[in-house]
């Protein structure tokens, strides 16, 4: 902790990179890192990231970087593995300086690395960074409760520890979140909500009833006319069914990539499952992209699924 | 408060009253007082609710009055007004010692009262009520988790403060909340998802799309041979639908008897609006029970809504 603070008070000119996909974890708190970088009176920005949607741009927005901006230090956030950098970003790979990252299976890319896999979310780590460098302003507050609060569910996932909550009340004393709360958790829009009702109509259950399986073809998204906003987090809807302890959602990214999300209750460690077909993550909640058919994924993560539950 | 710790050091042969459809908060907050008043020694117990559900039943079985207890002294929690006591309350409806309350619309029935509406759940104002009588336990603090996390839809809702938040934490340092938490707000019974799903495609937008009202027909549940746990809480998917400020939820508790819910943002004062139609609650969550059939409740709550938001 001690050397990372050394770190970012002595560097200047600094680009923050997040994973493909990003959610709000990964732009939260690269976000609030940034914000509070430039308080200290630093130059630093945030490498667009090709895939942003419109959920979490707007925390991002102020923050990317301009054309022919020559940074001296890259830090990694939220970034558990190379593979999950976006491809802008392969240029910087071998020169990361500090990586930033709450992954158990975060794989040591980075010259530095502060990995707390205790963590509910990388926000917390960048929280505890932050308090250590520059006052938590509402400009800091609020992307950072954003990047806490979606990686626990708004704290009802079980990587919620009394920190998570001590965090988010001092981040909700310098700002206003119900906007957020009610944006990112209280909204669905109706393209969601008809998506939702297809899934839990067509779901497949397996092992005795306690694996269930939702599915999200191409083709589902084309009838409904869904964005990507649409399908953002559905893979939260298959841990909710009663009497099932994993939740595999399989999404076609294209016509030949799967992936693969699944959340699991103590019985099965999703982690080492996805591990075993490429993929990673935490024990309770992990992801995988495969190359195949939807059902050639299906049945090479319920394989996995259960290798992992006999071991 | 410093009148209500005397009172309950000085009081004992206490009887605790809940509310009727009796919710995480009224049963977790009541148990949990139960449990310290016990812990200082003193008998005390909750009057039998006869509409508890199987989802808060555990929290309240230790606690329930044995046939014959004479009460001395008789507390009300989470109670706004006399007429949302169960029947088996009525004896003592006249005696009521101290009422123990956050809704802005309580009623002024109890002898003395200790009401703060700026707290997210009774179970806020009972946590500040046991900490200055005897040490917080993890039989006291599991409910008291559920009283908070059930009134606040697990940190969501906009009655969610810092203080919310420090209290979950200090909670959660006594006891692991994971399986509440998976039990309460992660888990759907297979009956729910497609209740949900009937609701969502069923749904009616009203007030250029801004008001959406959903419907929970008897023949619904009949025909899906839903249990009283599979409805609990169904009101706050109306609340969800992008684009609105306004969910309605009509659930016909039996033929002519509809029980109205509504969620509102800022625009609609939900507590005026239910008021109107005799019923009441908080500023963004109220509800009103009415006679008649779900059209005319329909009709009643959308004028009532309207007249509010015109005000």
């Amino acid at each position: 902790m001690q050397k990372v603070i050394d770190y970012l008070k002595k560097w200047d000119n600094l680009l923050l990179l997040t994973h493909v996909r990003p959610d709000g974890d990964t732009i939260g708190s690269a976000a609030a890192l940034c914000r509070a970088l430039r308080d200290m009176g630093k130059t630093a920005y945030l490498l667009y990231n090709p895939e942003i949607t419109a959920t979490y741009e707007p925390y991002a927005a102020p923050y990317w970087a301009e054309d022919g901006f020559v940074p001296e230090h890259i830090i990694s956030v939220d970034v558990a593995a190379l593979s999950l950098l976006p491809e802008n970003a392969a240029i910087y790979q071998d020169r990361i300086a500090l990586a930033i990252d709450h992954h158990p299976s975060y794989g040591g890319f980075a010259a530095e690395a502060y990995v707390d896999p205790s963590a509910a979310a990388a926000g917390e780590i960048v929280y505890g960074i932050i308090t250590q460098l520059t006052p938590i302003t509402p400009a800091i507050a609020l992307p950072l409760y954003v990047a806490i609060s979606t990686d626990c569910g708004c704290f009802v996932y079980a990587n919620t520890t009394a920190r998570t909550h001590r965090i988010a009340a001092a981040l909700m004393e310098q700002v206003d979140v119900s906007a957020v709360n009610k944006a990112l958790f209280r909204t669905k829009s109706k393209v969601r909500l008809a998506m939702e009702s297809r899934m839990a109509s067509e779901m497949e259950l397996y092992d005795n009833d306690r694996v269930v399986v939702m599915s999200i073809p191409l083709s589902l998204r084309e009838e409904m006319h869904a964005t990507e906003a649409d399908i953002e987090e559905l893979s939260s809807l298959a841990a909710l069914v009663e009497g099932t302890d994993c939740g595999i959602t399989l999404r076609e990214l294209k016509p030949g990539t799967v992936k693969i999300s699944v959340r699991s209750g103590p019985r099965i460690d999703a982690c080492a499952a996805c591990r075993k077909i490429g993929g990673g993550g935490h024990r309770a909640a992990s992801g995988a992209t495969v190359e195949g058919t939807m059902e050639q994924a299906k049945q090479a993560i319920l394989a996995a699924v259960a290798e992992v539950a006999g071991a």
